[in-house]
């Protein structure tokens, strides 16, 4: 199949609205209706029309008594409306010429509700029938930081930093697990996107959008079940030719699985075998919610490796012995120097010290400059093919420094991956990683995730070779 | 055997002196000497004595050309000496009467040093015939958070919160990258040990004397190589009846084996003989450095359930059913309810919402009064030895709450486990947090290792059980 760049055009009033309006919007904090409004309020630069039958103005903002007093147009409607009046308020939607939904009214199609899949489907055919894409319902809503845009119920959302990782997620409660670890890490994010029960737009219809999304670099999904997973999977085989996608795959045990059916109202199906199918089509799969995030980091920050055959470079020999570990557990391999590099190192730095792969900078730790050059001296060697470079904070400001230019520059002139732990306390190193990742070096706050991270650049660079074959 | 409590007086000096002196001291930041004075000046509230022939005060502290012109008795020195000096120094400290060392000073005993090894065994001699307890040499020092003694080259480890796990390192970078996590999540911790070359201080010494510390409630141990594996695991047997140990064994895979041994000049020796020797002991094992931390974080604040039937209980269905894999995966059994149980769930939950094991709050999160009544259920089941609970911030303010008393009263009056995973962003339920945990609740930033935590919680159990057998 090819991907439709063109399909991608209809999303453009959901992602990049230049008007918004929210039905059932409130300023009873009791009520969701407050919380979107007050989230839209927050970076929205386009115009926002609360919609409320019951109030003059919200937050300062002119209100109107429906949508049809709106005077001007509204590409995005957020319903926050009861589940009874929904419909009519689609329909008012349509008429107004609306052209994107986030429906966060819930109560539809979730397995117990007696009605719910018959509701479903009618609403899926209004919709449709008028071409409007819509987001959920039984949704928190969507981010996209590049547009400002917060549609959704949770206001501190916007205080996710933009980037290039798109998280799309069958569930809000994980979306809400990981921007605040995003938050705390300085992890940007593109695009967050609770896909609720997906009325017409499911994973297959974001990973085609995304596919040309040039704010995307790699997509993070958290998946329970798929309606359709043969549609998905081609539309994500194609997309893996274009950006990398991770997927975490829930249910892998019996409760989960049954949850997981409860849940989404779909499929969940058995877990091998979706691990089997995603992996087949070029989707690396991981099994923790902080691996999906930081794999798809390093994805959105480097190119993958041209093998698997890697060095670890430590200021402290214990980490880069944990960093070995987990490496040689996810199938890299730590090479054997040139006889070059070998020669380079045993001048760099003392006996005492560990100089063979993994590489132990510790002696020469308050020497940025000698550490700079070991670091070069790695990324040069020809046997290596990517570089998991672990660095720690300790003494006191003037003793240790970081050689951050030089490791941005072996880096870049070596055009290899590298993949970085850097942890410090309070934000004493916080200036040196904004600097290394600005130049594109990612940073992980553990020696076994930026091990994790340059498995995934190496399991990506393998899927991109096999479909150059 | 039986453990000494006696031999623990020997460590008093060590880990509660009265004073301590600081040989190599100085102003000159390029020096560890300089990092080491700042680290104790920072909370030590008793006597510090720099000393060095060249200042006759050090920031603002009188200081001394020899230990000997010590005017008072000196418990701990702290030596961060030209290696050359270092024999005629320890001999200094003897005749002074020094109870006990830090040695920071490095270069014995590591592999390529041509007489390290002779100079180790002869350095060990002259401590050992006056009785004089050693952290190190080549170690970045120690800390004991209850003393407010930060024994360190690294000032800012005095950060660290007060707490009950005692964290005992043979790689100080495993410290360095734990302590800014603790710092970050509020980890409060006992002890802070950097085993170095463990001149005549090893693990086992570090068991038999935590064993009786009534600080310490759980030992957390970053293992490479042991040099007495026998006299290690036969005092951690006894240990453990006392208080639970985690253990992280580096050298999984060869070339972190490799580096091991070149590293702490001991025998790393095959990871399977000694996972199962740590097991069959009594120690857990984890295989990640976070979890170290957390699994220790659960031990320090819970008893072990009673088995392992498990209930999970989330805000949102997505982190419930993460949390559920996981508790299958590491052995833990998501039991069905009783039928009271089930009653008062339906009456309590909506239908449209999961109301099985893993149990979903998400359409009555909203109601703290409701999702406490729920927990407290969960938690009185008889069928149920634990709890898994995921809590994730979303909405507003007003609109979501914890129920803290609830979570509380529930795991106090049924006297069971409870690990919880509560993550928000930025500082929003700091303070509902520190209630939790002052009240014994663990927290965790993720579902994962609040399952984790839980399954090390039931390991534990299981030890106690078959040694009360």
């Amino acid at each position: 199949m090819d991907l439709n760049k063109e399909s991608s055009e209809a999303f453009k009033p959901l992602f990049y609205p230049e008007s918004v309006a929210v039905v059932g919007a409130t300023n009873n904090s009791k009520k969701m209706g407050c919380h979107v409004l007050k989230s839209l309020i927050r970076n929205f630069p386009g115009n926002i029309y609360p919609v409320n039958p019951n109030y003059s103005t919200l937050f300062g903002l002119k209100t109107y008594p429906s949508l049809k007093d709106i005077p001007r147009k509204v590409d995005l409607a957020i319903l926050v409306v009861q589940r009874q009046m929904l419909f009519d308020v689609i329909k008012e939607c349509i008429e107004k010429g609306v052209k994107a939904l986030v429906i966060v009214t819930a109560g539809f199609r979730e397995a117990e509700i007696e009605d719910g899949s018959e509701l479903h489907r009618e609403l899926a055919e209004l919709v449709n029938s008028a071409g409007i894409k819509v987001i959920g319902p039984n949704t928190f809503g969507m981010v996209n930081t590049h547009a400002n845009l917060n549609a959704s119920f949770t206001p501190v959302l916007s205080e996710v930093k933009k980037g290039n990782i798109a998280l799309i997620s069958q569930s809000g409660g994980v979306c809400h697990l990981l921007f605040p670890y995003a938050i705390q890490e300085g992890i940007g994010l593109s695009k967050i996107v609770g896909l609720g029960n997906r009325l017409n737009v499911d994973f297959a219809d974001m990973l085609e959008y995304l596919a040309f999304d040039e704010e995307t670099r790699s997509i993070a999904l958290y998946v329970e079940g798929i309606d359709n997973p043969r549609e998905m999977i081609e539309v994500a085989r194609e997309v893996v030719k274009r950006k990398p996608i991770v997927a975490y795959k829930a249910g892998r045990f019996e409760a989960a699985n049954r949850a997981a059916k409860s849940h989404t109202g779909s499929l969940a199906g058995n877990y091998t075998i979706y691990k089997s199918a995603f992996r087949q089509a070029g989707i690396i799969v991981v099994e923790d919610l902080i691996e999906l995030i930081s794999s798809a980091k390093a994805l959105a920050f480097q190119n993958p490796p041209e093998g698997r055959n890697v060095a670890v470079v430590s200021l402290v020999a214990g980490l880069g012995m944990v960093a070995a570990d987990v490496c040689e557990e996810t199938g890299l391999k730590l090479v054997e120097f040139t006889k070059e590099t070998k020669e380079e190192i045993f001048k760099l730095l003392p006996p005492y010290t560990i100089r063979t792969n993994p590489v132990d900078l510790g002696f020469v730790a308050n020497d940025p400059d000698v550490c700079g050059e070991v670091i070069k001296a790695v990324f040069e060697d020809e046997n290596v093919q990517g570089v998991v470079l672990n660095y720690i904070y300790s003494w006191g400001d003037d003793f240790l420094k970081l050689p951050t230019d030089a490791i941005i520059d072996a880096a870049e002139s070596s055009g290899k991956p590298i993949t970085m732990c850097l942890k410090y306390p309070l934000s004493i190193w916080e200036k040196e990683k904004e600097k290394l990742e600005e130049n594109g070096v990612p940073t992980f706050p553990t020696p076994e995730l930026a091990a994790k991270a340059m498995a995934a650049l190496a399991e990506y660079g393998e899927v991109k070779r096999k479909l150059s074959r």
